[in-house]
Order: C-alpha cells, then structure tokens, then sequence
C-alpha cells in the first residue's frame, strides 16, 4: 500500500471525537465511544448488549453496518479542511462472521485523499476476529455548499 | 429486467414478518413496521424521529443502513426453504440525499434467486424522494449448517 | 422508484456516443457497440467471442465488468454540463450467471443526478437472463479541473 | 487484521498459475503475466499499452477492473479444495487516479476463508501510486455442482 499523508491532520478536531464522539443520535443510542484517533486512524468501540441481539443471539447486521458507517465518516473529521464537511457517499461492506455479546470494535483508516473525496477502510473485530470489512467513499463538501 | 419467478414462497413466514417485523434487536430500538410483504418483495417503515439525528438535523446514516440491511435480508425469509436461513453476505449502498424526521420506507426486490444465493435492491425514500440505493448479496445457508 | 430529470441532456453528445461507441481502447478491442442512447439511460452490446472465454466456455468476468463499466460512465456522458467529464469513482457489480458466445447486452440508467455526481444501476444480459448487476457512482468533474 | 491461515494451500497449483497466467480469453489479450503466487496472496501484471487507452491517454476503467477481477478470483486457486472452483461472485471497485503506459500491477489478499466463501482485497498501483482499491467475495464451488 503506498503511503498517504496526512498535512491537513487537526488535532483539535481529534481530540473532540476522543472526548465526545457518540453525544447524540444512533451512536449515542448504541453507546459508541472513541478508543484511539490519529491521521487517517480512527477507532471506535460498540458494546454489542443484549437488547441488540437477534433471534439467534447476535447482533443485528444493522449494528455492524451502523458503527462501520460511523467510523467511515469520522475518520475523515480531522483532515477535512476547516469548515468542509465529509459526507458518507458510498460503502459496501462483507459480514464474515457474527458479532456476539461483548466490545465490537471498528477500525478505519483513509488510504486515499483528494481535495474531493476520500477513499477509507475499516475492519469491525469482535471477541478476537474479524466479523466485517467495509470499503467505502467520502465526499469533502467545500465549506460555501456546506453551510448552504 | 428479465422476471424472477418465487415458487418456494411461504406465506404464512411472509405474514409472520408483516405482524412482527421488528420485535426484537436493533430494529424494535428502531419501531421499524412491516409496510408490504409480498414474493421477492418487502417494503419496511421506520419512524426519523429526533433522537435519531445528527447534530445537522438529518438521520445518522447508520439508521439508513440499518433499515436497508433489514429489508434485504428480511424480504428473502419467505422464499427460502422451510429450515434454511437468509444470512446477508454483503450489500453496497449509496446516500443520495439526508433524511429527515418523518417516515423512511425502504422496499426490497429480490432480483436473482438461487439455491445458494439471492441478490437484491433496496430503495429508501423519505420526504417523496430516494435518499439512499443498496445492493446486496444473501447467501441461503442450508438446514444443516443452520442449526449447527 | 421516484422519477429522475434530465433537462442538461444533450442530444449531439448521443448522436456521437450513437455513432462512435467503441472507437478506441479497450471499448474497441472487444467491438462494443450502441444499441440506444436517451435520456438517463444507455445500452451497448458486446459480442462474446471464442477469443475471450475461459477454459469453462464463458466469458472471463473482466469482460462482464468492462461492459458494466463503459456504460456506467458514458450513460452520463449527454446528461453533464457541456466542458465537464463524468469520472466514474466506483462500483459494485454481483456476477448472476456466466455469459456465453452470443451478444451480451449492458443497460445503464441514472438514478440520481447532482451538479457533483451522478448514481447509476446497471444490469447485463446475455442469451436472455441477466448475467451481472452493477451501481456505481460518477463523479462530474468541473471543466477547469477537467482540462487541469 | 487478525491473521487468516491457508492450510489448504496447493503450491502445484500455485506454479501452474505462475507459468501461465493468462494463456487464454480476455488476461491474455491484456497480456497479463503472474509476478508473485502465495498461500492467499498473488499479484499479477498488466501493460498499460497505447491500444488500450481511452481519448484521455489514460487506461479505460475496464482494464483495471479486468485486472482487479482476475486476481480477486484466482487468488484462491491454490488454496480451495481439489476439484472445487472459486467463483467471484461480486466486487466493489475504487477508482482512485488514472492509469498511464507502464506497469499496472495489482496485488490480491484473501482476509477470510471458510468452506463456502472467501474474502479479498486488491490493490492496483501504477507509476508508484495506488489507482484503484477492490473488495470481493469469491464462493467456493464444492466439486459436484463444479462439474455439474
């Protein structure tokens, strides 16, 4: 994988996700909470609870797919310019495996960034593998079309 | 779109699925309903309500996933073999628009069914125009394995 | 499916896709050529030859995906500003059946149409079942970025 | 990543993939060549040639998904069972920057392997950066429907 550089990094942006990132909406009501954010890393963490949980004693996809989306967004937060906004485009994700009670932790990293658009992967890990993966594109929206 | 015909349709599953759709899991945290149950067809309705939105006034996208993910698994319970289960493999979706606080309704179509496999779309519509395209891949896992 | 608008096409853009498809490149190597060109949408044929079978007797996905391709970009080809270029960023294709020697027929439409972007489904047909489904994304690059 | 193993790994059928690649259909009309053969690793080479580029001067999307699918199946060749086949069901493209006259090589990695179904990821470089970034599911055909 060739490198990506990450000018553009804002740690005070970071350190905001750390402190706060699930404060409202669904990731508030699934309890995510930040576990490590750097360029073009971000980590969060879902305790899959039993109120969750399918028929069959795992989580609903649904909750997989929601924390992959959320890191896939995130992670763009602090290398987006000032006062542009990263808005998820696209992502597909494979479901490997299911995600049973316990920490589902997700992880993505940026591996291509334009002025326009980010290119970002994720892996959702839980009770020691892998239960997902998810490629997927972000759109930098420009600061005047962002506040239109 | 050459037709796709559903000879294993079951509706006694199918109305199941309209009197139960999200009792339980992530999709009753949801109040997502069962609007249409048909063969190789499944329309879905989940409430935006407040304490799901972003701090932009528009739905998590893990919301919109969520109820995408839903349909598509869910619209092929009736067509698999009594015992089998759908266990959604994959699916790749777009956002094209934010949804807001109102009904979201996504329907699912069920586009090649196999013995082994079904492929599927999803269409999710909020205030009268698509906000989110999916397309996914449902493996039918058989009885066996199942229960195993 | 909510009705999508395209008052930007341009028919002499159509004409010319209409007239010189597969003039170039790959396009040409596999002798792709137009069936129909219109508003939104998009069908192109591709002759699948001996040359291009596997040892099975069908055709190498490549060729399936390289169809899917041409006619994911170039159905947006009339609908863009005159001076902009459709980019095709990304998309998912699911392989339904293998295609065998005969014609195999690609039909592209627009679902979504921004100033930005541009979300477009696919499906592929051959000895009349479909073969292959695609959605993919094409971004709608500005003329100064364009001629860049 | 948490490590996949390949105790299923054939190195004969490995070196054949080595020696002759693309000896037939559509790889070898791209004169596409094996650089590298591993368990649940291979990367694989394609000249981008004056032929095969678009009025751009760059490689028609095409061609980088035709590289992209062929080792996303083939990688896993070596490592299904004797007698079965492995299937790319679907995958997800990235286009990341264009591809011009040189090299293209692409790298695939299996990241989950089970009896019915592998994951894997590709990576396409070319001139020294990354052009295109793939996520797919390959299903293993068990020996009586692969000779059925």
């Amino acid at each position: 994988m060739t490198a990506v550089e990450f000018p553009t990094f804002d740690p005070t942006v970071a350190e905001a996700i750390r402190a706060a990132p699930g404060d409202q909406g669904l990731m508030a009501m699934l309890a995510v909470s930040t576990v490590e954010v750097g360029p073009g890393r971000l980590v969060c963490r879902l305790p899959v609870t039993e109120q969750l949980l399918n028929p069959f004693g795992a989580a609903h996809g649904g909750v997989v797919s929601a924390l992959a989306d959320h890191v896939l967004g995130a992670v763009c937060l602090p290398v987006v310019p000032r006062g542009s906004w990263p808005a998820t485009t696209e992502y597909k994700i494979n479901f490997l495996a299911p995600a049973y009670p316990g920490d589902m932790v997700a992880t993505a990293e940026i591996l291509s960034l334009s002025k326009r658009m980010a290119v970002a992967r994720v892996e959702v890990v839980n009770q020691g593998r892998t239960v997902a993966l998810a490629q997927g594109t972000v759109t930098i929206v420009p600061p005047r079309e962002a506040t239109a």
